[in-house]
């Protein structure tokens, strides 16, 4: 890290260039996730009713609305675990740069496109190009997602996590986009095993992680907020 | 508090893990209920007229709003209420853990469905399971929040604040659930008196809170703002 | 300002005490401003064509959404100048209080609720109910405002503010609701009047504000941000 | 910068008076930024099928919708850039004044109507005005971003970066409002040229800045960085 005037570089080299701070990658990824949970149940709309006071038209039409409550839930947990594993690899950072920029403005452009599957899937359950299309989405959402971690893991980790570095816990993640495809394959021959496998793939993933490098981030987090006590 | 690297724990015991920082998770629930209070307006949708000049015709569709804007009252209420103890619990913890991120993540879930059973209720406010519904919604959301702060009383607690835990103060904010189970219970026979329970619930909690916990918690923000102002 | 447990209060007296952070309170006022603005756009619908390469049936579609562009506009410059008042009122707070928040949320609502009049004034701009009834919101708005401005200036100001605090100041204030009302009152005259009495009041706000109070404020960030360029 | 009271001044003056937090400013052009690129999915509504079951249906309603896709991302990009350099920008200024403010407000109002012509644009995409009217509105965008761009670097510049000042650096950004004034100029003769073009401009603008007075702020905050690091 020098504070001197930076040489002109070539094009793809400038990406890494720059020392971005990452309160405001924060703040801003920060609210498109909320955003995006939030604007998950305008997809629930009031239905309507031809006599507005007959209890069993609306337990009826509530009842209707199952499959996109099981929508709304998928896609809000499924957010909420994105929300919290891009915290954790947001810490591992030890600043930002333009191509790591990039690389969230890309994932957080798939992370807000959810709505559409969620909405798609949650009107036509029985549909397999809906439910399967959904499965697809939450894949390649896993994959930017990954390819995120695996830039700040490989470029931006802080000095005091490098030794840690496993390429194996990045390997690991794959298993998430394969179980989101896995239900985009099941959806064309079970609608409801589809349905099931989006249920399952984030729960496998709620778990805090382990290994060395999560340790070692826990153990620094640790000692920063001990630190903050202390002050 | 150790920082040297934590053993592999069997899976719950992961979830009681991890130090987060809580800045991340308010920013993200402030989000959450920003977002929430702003969206409850979308259903007072302009009413169509026949004829846009007509100073009486929109009066009387004004008029007509009246249920929606109840409910919009109500459940704006409800949720800045929600909002304000969201704040006083989150700063009784000293930091997170992946518990406390789900069981946030859960209430916020919660709360973020509250735009559908408001619509619900402001389109059939004669209709006694649209009356119900909310109030059953509220009762839950009541209880998930009382779910995060006991967890956070229990397991999160300041080291200076523990001494005063009372668990009769807990207890007490049971009757926040009751309440709206009784609105829920009492749309059957008179949907006006469920609309007046709806109300006056949030009143009984914006009173500040006492009692020994939030009289230490206040004295200690007390002595940070000091410290904070001679800093 | 005492560190000692406070001793339990009168149900009145309690909402003055407490000492809240004002960090959370920017963070879901900033929010909810953030959110208004946005959503304002959401009324400009896209207009339906019967052939849809018709340029001139497209341009004279654009030409009827101008009320509606009007309005937008308007709502923006006032909601802006909210929050920029807003950002300079919290400043002069020491910390919050309950009783302080509550008006703070009072007044949230009635700004989240500003999308519905400025729908309703862009949808019937030659009705004048629905003319008048953006005036009357807008200055029950700017009365809410005040009132929280006065809270803050007699019960929460900055010790090093509080020899400049001018009532004067507070009572200038008025001139923006007495503004709205005659817009309002003007309406039933002449819809064009009112549109342009709307337009031009919050003009009259932006200009920063001057006096005694104002300038100390100043004075004191400015050895704010001085001393933070310092350290 | 004095810190005795400030002489009451002529009107226009006073806009350059006050200093004024960079932080809350920040919160809310992110919070505005955040809503309107996760806004842009609501366009994308799903489309009605005669047979809910029908894969083949649905197949070509999701092509059908290709152009809504397309511009959806567009708006994406653009919007994610604009995100982007303001960031850049808003770290050149030392403080902000009132006529930045608003200087940024109106950039921000611009920028939360984009949702519209984006909607216009992938409703009718064979429409040259609908074509057309997307690009002079993102030309007006970048217009308003380079006079605020413009403002912070003639008036609120941090004195370290004082000597960089390059006005030809400035005079370059006019680049964009061009592209995007050919592209809407191209939309009356080919629509797919005048896509192409829009897609175009922003990959122009993701390149980091170089330059020296860009080097000069990437090394101060690679020291404001470093700062941090060991403090």
């Amino acid at each position: 890290m020098t504070t001197s005037p930076a040489p002109r570089l070539p094009l793809l080299k400038r990406f890494s260039q720059g020392e971005l701070r990452l309160t405001r990658i924060e703040a801003f990824s920060d609210g498109v996730f909320a955003i995006i949970v939030t604007l998950l149940v305008l997809e629930l709309k009031v239905p309507p009713l031809a006599d507005p006071r007959s209890v069993s038209a609306l337990g009826y039409q509530l009842l209707d609305l199952l499959p996109k409550f099981l929508s709304w839930l998928i896609s809000f947990i499924i957010v909420c675990k994105f929300w919290l594993n891009h915290h954790h690899i947001l810490g591992l950072a030890r600043h930002a740069n333009y191509a790591m920029v990039w690389l969230n403005a890309l994932f957080l452009m798939l992370q807000s496109f959810i709505p559409f599957p969620t909405a798609l899937m949650g009107e036509y359950p029985t549909n397999p190009l809906a439910v399967s299309f959904f499965g697809c989405v939450m894949a390649l959402n896993t994959v930017l997602f990954i390819a995120l971690h695996a830039y700040i893991v490989r470029q931006l980790i802080k000095p005091e996590l490098a030794d840690t570095y496993d390429p194996r816990a990045i390997r690991k993640s794959f298993v998430g986009p394969l179980s989101y495809l896995l239900g985009a394959a099941s959806a064309w021959f079970n609608v409801h095993l589809a349905f099931l496998i989006y249920l399952l793939t984030p729960l496998f993933y709620i778990v805090p992680p382990t290994g060395r490098i999560a340790n070692a981030a826990i153990s620094i987090g640790a000692a920063g907020l001990e630190r903050d006590r202390v002050a």
